[in-house]
């Protein structure tokens, strides 16, 4: 391709909302165009990558035997009401009505639709195994779409359904998938973990995803140092916790405790440490029908992990409560604990099951618990509920756990008969009998690895493409554009690697030197050939964007050295 | 690949809407499932048939220096008011809120986008022409979906942009396209005309379409038999009507006609051929602030063409018009005419300017003017009404014109400057003087053409491909899957066929031979291998898919044989 016949609109300025450099060089590097919040366009560099990763994703899914098909984006709301996910999903779901007022919505996800074009369709265990794949637009009505392609509106995801007769089966393309997108994420070329995640608004039973590890990252991924274990903080467990402090023995007695209200003022109070103190979370449940307090109960020296929290309660989205909406409940704020409480759900973390000698709220305002043992409690208010944060102990094998940040490129899940039985979609089983079929499903963020590409590879002064993704491997530059003899050699160059199908741009602009550089650095291609003045001397200059190492080569030598780089 | 594996879920019977063959065999031999009115998945074998398509539509734009790139599905409505369209383009526009209720449109097309797109980014006629495409999803919201693939909601449409900075650079991009068009459907195996047309909801001053000749086509398309010229009846042009019937020359006068309200009766009365008489058609202008009863006036032997009829009023949309409002605007059915017509707006045809001995409604109930001739009317209001029929004349040669019928996969338009007017959008000329882009725009209808493809190639039992398109090239049928021999053999060519990356399926399922072979029509790849008993003789048997002749060939000559056939 001619640099002058491209259309690659480079910019000084990034926009005023690009706080990641994915953001800003993608846009700086006339690879994509914002058309509105949260909705950007790809433009033609912008679609090579998109194309090439996309490429990538299908190459490896066609390998596992999965079949390619296209699903609308459009989506009657009828599937989704069958499902229970048209009430559930919340506002990322964008519903609307068409001409003739039939509801409709624009699918973000399409475990409904898959479904749907199964059922009745497979009638038999026979006909199983069957995973279907698309890669297609999805769009998510995102509250705070920001970052670019990172968390935009409209996206494009690799969105695969599989299909199975019993658990096992099901369990076997859950690894098979677990391998194939580590092929994919390994030819990419990027530095990832397979993660133990929570499976969010579509459900199931276990799932996995994939995080790029990247500093920019919007996830927290808990990682032990010592064996392989690695989750999302949202699902991360951990060794339960110790301490060698003494515990504070004491009859369960009731003490007047004025103005504490905060796990330090009561353990300084009583010269305890924190551990031995519980800690009350008030939350305000969203459901579909009602909006409720909750009350979660961890150790003083604990914090409460939101996700968890909303899973233990089945929240739809649970929302900080208001001190008026605490006392409404009638609870006393800084003063609540697990004993006696009856006026609100509550629930406890798990490791403080059976733990002794605690210190508490007492339910009454300038009053805590102390010597409470957490004896009596239904089993079902015990939940994992905690944060778990670095230096805390694997629960596998005792190491030490780190905590880092990722992005999230891909999720797998095992979804079981959730969205089978809900539709009734059912095959004959080897008895002969209706059965929902097992399902499991899988996804990978294809236009966001375009920015997760950049995210995890550039430097200050822009891109830094890989061989694997890049728009053109390298960008001829001709120094100065009136010198006949560099245009002539940087044709010949062009001319000749062309021949040999190696995507390559030709700054042919009539621009400076310098700015042609400027804009090599923005874009980042991986190698660039520089023919300058010492053309005359019968030298010219190879590039290598990562390290912005120059090598100077004898002009006769410069096709055999790129055919090595670029190969 | 292995039938056994394949998801296409083939039946017997068709929807009950489906009128049309290629809607029938899609949904029949598991190319497409419908997930909701107007909306249609792909499914595996459907989808190989679109990328095929797609590829060819790609390498060809490519191939013209046109660039790829990609535009969001959901658009700002404010793009849209800015092009003025959001007002105009009708209930097909799908407009919607999404959750802080901004407003957006689903893209029918992307004039507006592709504007914004370059808009402040292409500065000077230096970086001109441009041509930008893309190859993604649309949503129409049909008043009547129907037909399948061919009038659905949402599809995939190629639309490619260009930018020039003068008329006569357009012009040559639009020739550059009618010839890429015409390389793409010949490459398809197509059999198309390009023809003049109507430019519609998108504008412009001139565009052709291609039209694949189909006798199921929803378009009328005008042809000339003699020379070259062909149009689409919305737009078709004749050489004026003329007629040996001698005229009726009278002086101006009004006669009494009581209860004669149709041409017939009054030419009868009058003793007159229809040629001499004004037929007058009447129908409700729809606009963006308000409804008029509008007159259109042809000649008694002609008849409204209704695009030409919207054009000349620009109207949104023309409805009929009941007999109460045509009384309510003042007119009296039966008895309209131009002469002194005042109380609506009316249009005349324009082969009926200056002409002489007519005769037509007084605008007074059972009375008709003769002698009327048609000089003292305004220019504007002459415009082309008539439709063109069959046997009329060629306006360019004097040949005789054919009506048939064509479906719609491609239309190319010169938008000349009516997009960047409207949306500002300007870049510097030779001169340095700020000037509107000059526009052309391009479509081809991409998962239309899957339906297209076998509108224009099928036979009673189902569907015939083509080997540009086919999902498979051939077919190998096991005859009886439980004879060793046969299935070895089976397996042996499926394997060598494999081997040479010619894309075929083994039907290896565990089903009688006629249920294959039924199967096999039905989809209707081009070739199919039947591996039968006579394999025990050393013979085996090849299908031509089009005319289902099978030819015996030697089990040891077989291969080289589908080597020469799938080339």
């Amino acid at each position: 391709m001619r640099f002058s016949k491209l259309y690659a609109p480079t910019t000084k300025d990034a926009p005023k909302d690009a706080t990641l450099p994915s953001h800003q060089f993608l846009v700086r590097g006339g690879f994509i165009s914002q058309v509105g919040s949260g909705l950007y366009n790809f433009l033609p560099m912008g679609k090579i990558v998109f194309d090439k990763i996309k490429n990538v994703v299908k190459e490896e899914m066609d390998e596992t035997g999965a079949q390619e098909i296209q699903m609308d984006v459009v989506t009657p709301a009828e599937l989704w009401k069958q499902s229970g996910r048209y009430d559930v999903f919340g506002k990322e779901l964008c519903r609307f009505k068409d001409r003739k007022e039939n509801e409709f919505v624009l699918g973000p996800t399409h475990e409904e639709v898959v479904v749907d074009i199964v059922r009745n369709r497979i009638n038999s265990y026979k006909q199983l195994p069957l995973h279907l794949y698309q890669i297609t637009t999805k769009f998510r009505d995102e509250a705070r779409p920001r970052f670019g392609l990172l968390r935009g509106r409209e996206f494009t995801m690799k969105d695969g359904y599989s299909f199975h007769e019993d658990e096992a089966c099901m369990k076997r393309e859950f690894d098979v998938m677990e391998k194939t997108y580590t092929k994919i994420f390994t030819r990419l070329g990027l530095d990832f973990r397979a993660v133990e995640a929570d499976s969010g608004a579509i459900g199931g039973s276990g799932s996995k995803e994939f995080m790029v590890l990247a500093q920019n990252g919007e996830d927290d991924i808990v990682v032990c140092q010592q064996c392989s274990y690695a989750a999302n903080i949202e699902a991360a467990k951990r060794a339960p916790k110790t301490t060698t402090e003494e515990a504070p023995e004491a009859n369960l007695s009731k003490f007047k405790t004025p103005d504490m209200k905060t796990i330090e003022d009561v353990c300084n109070f009583f010269k305890v440490d924190p551990f031995y103190s519980i800690k009350a979370v008030v939350k305000k449940a969203v459901y579909v029908d009602k909006e409720e307090v909750v009350v979660f109960f961890v150790r003083g020296n604990d914090e409460l992990q939101e996700t968890k929290a909303q899973n233990a309660c089945g929240a739809l989205d649970l929302l900080d409560a208001s001190l008026e909406e605490v006392e409404r409940a009638g609870l006393k704020a800084g003063f609540i604990g697990p004993i006696g409480l009856e006026c609100v759900k509550f629930y406890i973390d798990l490791e403080l099951k059976e733990a002794k000698n605690l210190i508490c709220g007492a339910n009454e305002t300038d009053f805590h618990m102390v010597g409470v043992s957490m004896f009596n409690f239904n089993e079902d208010r015990y939940k994992d509920l905690v944060s778990v944060k670095a230096n805390d102990r694997c629960a596998c094998c005792g190491g030490e756990l780190g905590v880092t940040k990722g992005i999230e490129v891909g999720h797998i899940f095992q979804l079981g008969q959730k969205y089978a039985k809900a539709m009734g979609a059912t095959f004959l089983d080897k008895n002969g009998k209706a059965q929902p079929f097992f399902m499991g499903c899988y996804g990978v963020g294809v236009s966001r690895l375009v920015a997760v590409m950049i995210e995890a590879s550039h430097d200050e002064k822009g891109c830094i493409w890989n061989k694997q993704t890049a728009p053109y491997l390298l960008d001829i530059i001709v120094s100065n554009g009136k010198d006949e003899a560099q245009s002539a050699y940087a044709e010949e160059m062009y001319t000749a690697l062309k021949a040999e199908r190696l995507n390559v741009l030709l700054d042919d602009r009539n621009e400076r030197f310098g700015f042609k550089m400027k804009d090599y650095e923005l874009i980042g291609l991986p190698y660039a050939l520089i023919v300058g003045k010492e053309l005359d001397e019968g030298f010219v200059e190879i590039v290598e964007r990562k390290t912005l190492e120059k090598t100077v080569v004898k002009k006769e030598d410069a096709l055999a050295k790129l055919r090595e780089l670029l190969a």
